[in-house]
């Protein structure tokens, strides 16, 4: 039994954390697996879109708190071994948004603390409507700052602040509302919703996805008049493509387009 | 027939674009109608507020593919034209946002790629309950990079990724919820509700709605503490303007401001 | 008669604006009152969570207009004590951010201009569903320039638009969909909700909190980079405490924790 599943069905590379009776904590081996995977796929030029599920009863319950005890029989307490974990949580996150894939997140049961960061940062999120989602850290007196992070670069402040403070849970409904998540979806029909958003984003022409997600964070983080010019530089690039030039082409002549070389 | 028609009605001026064989696209011609006209408003101190809407059966398209694509015959590949046109662009859409008046967009139809970015771009916007947006050039393998500089200040991440990457439509009661547009009505009341909103914004203060856009985008870019100290000096500088004063005496003594002045 | 009453219940400081015929305007008198009791209460270790309230008809109904004339008496017009002023209120919002503690908003009424800001302000927000807010400054020629940082921080850039050059009032309904507030409740619940809010938070570990609170914030002003290296070392620090430690060990032995040292 491995600890992440990849299964490749064309262009859609389905991953899965398959440590059910740890509700897929994000212990040692969950973020290795993690790391090594989606490292893999940064020059995987045949997989255009990922999805990230979960086995058994929920989709990530966060850190593995178990681990985590044990580091403190360190000489200094656990110090840096805490430091050393969240520096390998914060490089997955990052990862998954420095991929040229866009990556979403399938979500079912629960996504709480970390599991709540990694729904988070995924580009896209699509959930269960019976999901539940917090990051309830505050609860057992460590406050969730680093799933704040990613949190509050998707929902408004007080909403942020109230879910970090009570460490109370939100319905996949109010996630949806609140920007957190996509849809909300029956159970019954998680993964073959996550699937088509998956293949109708790998319909499309690989690289102008590619080249969207990469411009995507990056100009988010810039001001208005810098990420003008930095997207307009990343548009002439695009246009000189001879795939986009085919693409445009097509859609002039009422025509699909040939990308078959894409 | 010219490419954008200005109608003044008090201190209204409605501007519409007028290309409707080509879905208003943004033509050079029509970015220069659309630079030369609202550079001619930012010193016009009688016109207060700006409405902006298209004539035919969308409101704005996006770029003119078909001009794009004649470049591609230039020694360059077109490489320096889409620069040029790229910039040309972002003029206007800056422009739209440094003058002095808030421009309402007046959308029916269809609002995609540059000319969502049009509607995210105007100080407010005012739509059709039919009316659709999207962010679509995806789909001929051109992703929306300039647009989405726009949208991604709009509405929260994972929305704005959804529209980028499957270049899907969203409807006028979601563009209300994301907060892409104030309000959507009946397409009999779409021009009535726009000059309503424009005349409301008209009737206050003109000095006080021009302080207060011009702050607006200003503060947005700055820290709390820089954009404090900075509306703080505004509000000094608004506080010592004589029709301010007015304004303050009429409410105090519970009587209409005279702005005749004004 | 006090112009700001300050009622403690266990780990909850209760302080309730007092001055119903002025609709608890932050005069001189009340940013001083508000300033020195906050400021005492960031050295107060036993206090966990301070909620925010007003007499009378409304909650606050933003600077004080009359007080303000006066000051044009002055050989400057007013140019200093306006910018004395403003610079006493950004001290004021900022103290409440800059607290240990969370602070709520119990609001009823109407929230007014810098009223609103006080709302945007305060961490979390809790109204009446009958409650009105709005940014109207411009109906009497002074644009809400400051409420205009903290609403902005808030709510989306069209709606905050809409609110700031219309002058027009929300309701608490609206408040709840676009961020500005938690929650909204029957007139008759407010207190109690709102108490209920703030127990149990204060029910939590109260470091945590206060770690978690001075993170918010800071993270927020940070690019994801910078955010996530400091949110790591706030995560370890809060890991070393022992009153998490005994959190964290109580989770694994399914007990309660024993905070009593907290």
């Amino acid at each position: 039994m491995t600890i992440l599943t990849v299964e490749r069905r064309g262009a859609v590379a389905h991953l899965t954390m398959n440590a059910p009776e740890r509700l897929n904590a994000l212990s040692d081996e969950m973020l290795a697996a993690l790391q090594t995977t989606l490292d893999d796929f940064a020059n995987d030029a045949t997989t255009r879109v990922i999805t990230l599920a979960g086995t058994g009863k929920a989709f990530c319950a966060g850190h593995d708190l178990r681990q985590m005890t044990a580091m403190r029989q360190n000489p200094d307490g656990g110090a840096a071994a805490f430091k050393d974990l969240f520096d390998r949580c914060t490089a997955v996150m990052t990862r998954i948004q420095t991929l040229p894939q866009p990556v979403i997140a399938q979500v079912h049961g629960l996504a709480t603390a970390a599991g709540c960061q990694l729904v988070a940062t995924c580009d896209l999120a699509v959930a269960t409507d019976s999901c539940r989602f917090g990051v309830n850290g505050v609860n057992i007196g460590l406050f969730c700052s680093t799933p704040m992070v990613a949190l509050t670069r998707n929902i408004t402040r007080k909403q942020a602040f109230e879910m970090l403070t009570t460490g109370e849970f939100i319905s996949a409904e109010r996630a949806v509302d609140l920007g957190l998540i996509n849809k909300a979806v029956p159970e019954a029909d998680l993964a073959s919703a996550t699937a088509a958003l998956a293949e109708r984003i790998a319909g499309k022409l690989g690289p102008a996805v590619r080249i969207g997600k990469e411009a995507f964070y990056q100009q988010l983080e810039m001001s208005t008049a810098q990420a003008y010019a930095f997207a307009g530089d990343v548009m002439v690039q695009n246009m000189l493509r001879n795939d986009t030039k085919e693409g445009i082409d097509a859609f002039l002549e009422k025509r699909p387009p040939d990308w078959s070389q894409d």
